[in-house]
């Protein structure tokens, strides 16, 4: 391989064969494609695009960098979710359980928080003892013995994806669909599940806040995962303003115990059961939504979903008594409120302008190594479409940097926008995508 | 700044402020800006272009990088020309010290030969102790007494695009106009001359073989030098065959010196006179072009072009009996003919082919360590719209790896069209663009 004859190719428009892009990343890996020329190669495919069997034929090749789990000695389907994140979006914590008491295999890998949105790994950190960094042996038997485990991406997983990402960070070359789609499926299909559920977001919180561009992103995730011989379906759910009420680390595990228990909030389950329909259908077990959802409701009401929740956290190291009394989770030592600068109706939210203000509380990280306060965080009372009155309290601050919470409180408030007329907020599920077709949501 | 930033804006197709790329090119000296994060904004330059003003601000910031002659001491106009180069292009040879002893002063840096075309430097080398590697201060010093110094760009001179070319070599981003125009320009800008003139090839030799690509990059280099306060003038000439007879190195010296005293070969006099002549219109030492052709005819009826010959070899260290006595130069211990392989007229020369063939002969170089043979070469002594017979000698090639010679004379016969009809060559002066209009030669 000539490196900058492949570069070249894709500059000019072509469309790379598996073999080369295969060569690309075995010759990135040795060294004999250097990070120079991996930029200027992601800087070309940044603007010429990748077709779908090019972001596939990169994605096998990204995961092929690492380890790959095989799950072969384990029974049952196994499925996993993404989502592409948001404010206050708990859906991992509640559906992993909930999914695995119906008898699916959930290896989840997570990523922990950046930017304006919660990480998944940040919110169980907030479970006494519950540890995230498994090997893979220890992960396989944790699998093997209780059917799901929550854990941060091994090591061992997609090297050339971490290389490849920190230089995209650097080099102005992140917002792309197709490298976006292959950061984000060279780690997942490591895990080796057969299928994916995809939770892709949209609204002012959303990483792709307009409609058509996340809807063209959950394209080319279905597309690319199913052309790399995987189960996929894609759904596109609301990210208008933070999922429930709770945003920050301890806080959201609360609200996510809740849910499985109660079905509230309202919203956060609406999001969370249709994508767990998706996720049983794929899975085989069940012939059809309708069952799926009867199954669902099963394990809440029979308990079997708290009961898997319990069983987590306890093959992972942590307290499982938090799910009975979660006072046992980190207590913040402040708390202060949020005051209805107006009275009206909330018409918006600009969510990541929420979420940003939260980082600054300490629920999140502006710089990977930034240390989080899992004490930290918002609890929202009123949602888009409900009515406030100038000066009452709409919700809470809570933390340990109280000497943020003041400018905190005001970016909190002057990113709700109150009005004189009622607004209705996004549909919680837009549509679906199954790879062949998009269908409406009812 | 932030680098990433300035990577985006011209990805998304923006144009960056002079002081965004002086920036961005300072923080690539000391670092801040990385290899990997200057090819990605190459890639991104290279398929959104670059506006006249970044392309000028790039250059400006390129120069800058390194040392900048201050010629102001020495007296005179300072002109010098810029050829894009091709296959026995010894246009400067005759060109500097003619033009020099009009009363320009030539400052004149060249480049080493690479790839299917010679270089300036490796001609002069054949000249016997005639050095190229010049210090700044001898530099000044020869161009004050003599008016001419030819010279490679000394390590002090635009060290940017040193480092720029060679990423732009690995990372496929070399094929671009503006990119291609900044890296020319850098180089030549530092010699602090008052103006230049760029001769770009057009044919099947030349860097830019179709008209419009050569027009453009004539236009580029004009408006470029313009706005960077040069005075400027760009003529496109013919390169559709090896210029005059001899391809080499010592070869080349000797027909440049025959031309400067005989006026032959024509078309290397006809190519170079116009050149001559925009130099010294440009100068302002003449009025009109008629004035300046006769002032040059003057220069060879009277000698004084041969002496100043004499005078630059003298002040650079070498032989200047050369001149009188072209047999000092390096002599091949072998020949060989080139026999005409079929009857008929020469209708078409693939010039880079014989180019490329003449490397292999050892007369330029595939890589920049490689050696050159200066006593190797090419004499064509037929044309294009010249009548062969089959079996006839029609040329000699020479040099020291007679091994090469059977593949070599093959190579340069296959680059040969041979037909019954009648072709004639491409115009040898095409046209000229003064930054406002093109104006066809006639």
């Amino acid at each position: 391989m000539i490196p900058y004859k492949l570069i070249a190719k894709k500059r000019d428009g072509g469309e790379l064969t598996a073999a080369e892009i295969n060569e690309l990343i075995a010759a990135y890996l040795t060294g004999d494609f250097s990070d120079s020329q991996m930029a200027a190669f992601l800087m070309a495919a940044f603007l010429r695009g990748l077709s779908t069997s090019e972001t596939a034929a990169l994605t096998r090749a990204m995961t092929a960098s690492g380890e790959v789990w095989d799950l072969s000695a384990i029974p049952g389907p196994k499925i996993d979710k993404h989502s592409t994140g948001g404010v206050g979006d708990k859906v991992s914590l509640v559906l992993a359980p909930w999914i695995s008491a119906c008898g699916v295999v959930v290896p989840m890998m997570s990523g922990r928080g950046l930017g304006h949105t919660g990480g998944t790994l940040d919110k169980l950190a907030a479970i006494p003892g519950f540890s995230t960094s498994l090997t893979k042996k220890r992960a396989l038997s944790i699998l093997k013995k209780t059917g799901v485990a929550m854990l941060a991406a091994t090591p061992g997983v997609a090297p050339a994806d971490r290389r490849m990402y920190a230089l995209r960070d650097a080099t102005g070359t992140v917002e792309s669909i197709p490298l976006i789609t292959a950061s984000i499926l060279s780690k997942k299909l490591a895990e080796g599940a057969d299928g994916y559920v995809f939770d892709v977001k949209y609204g002012s919180g959303a990483f792709m806040p307009e409609l058509p561009q996340a809807k063209k992103l959950a394209e080319s995730l279905v597309n690319t995962a199913q052309a790399a011989g995987k189960k996929a379906v894609a759904v596109i759910t609301a990210m208008d303003q933070p999922t429930g009420h709770a945003a920050g680390n301890a806080c959201e595990v609360r609200e996510a115990i809740d849910c499985l228990r109660t079905r509230e909030p309202q919203d956060l389950f609406l999001i969370t059961r249709p994508l767990a329909v998706e996720m049983l259908v794929l899975s085989g077990l069940v012939r059809s939504r309708e069952k799926a959802v009867d199954r669902l409701e099963q394990t809440i009401d029979d308990g079997s979903a708290v009961d898997k929740l319990r069983a987590l956290i306890k093959a992972q190291g942590g307290d499982p008594r938090v799910v009975d009394n979660p006072d046992l989770l980190p207590q913040a030592p402040y708390r202060h409120d949020v005051i209805a600068p107006k009275s009206g109706y909330i018409q918006r939210i600009d969510t990541r302008r929420s979420g940003w203000a939260l980082v600054e509380l300490g629920v999140g990280r502006k710089k990977v190594e930034d240390d989080v306060d899992l004490s930290a965080g918002l609890i929202l009372e009123k949602k888009i479409g409900d009515r406030v009155k100038k000066g009452e309290r709409i919700g809470e601050i809570m933390g340990q940097k109280r000497e943020t919470f003041p400018l905190v409180a005001d970016e909190i408030t002057a990113s709700l926008t109150i009005g004189s007329k009622k607004t209705t907020p996004l549909k919680l599920i837009h549509s679906r995508y199954d790879g062949r077709r998009w269908s409406v949501c009812h």
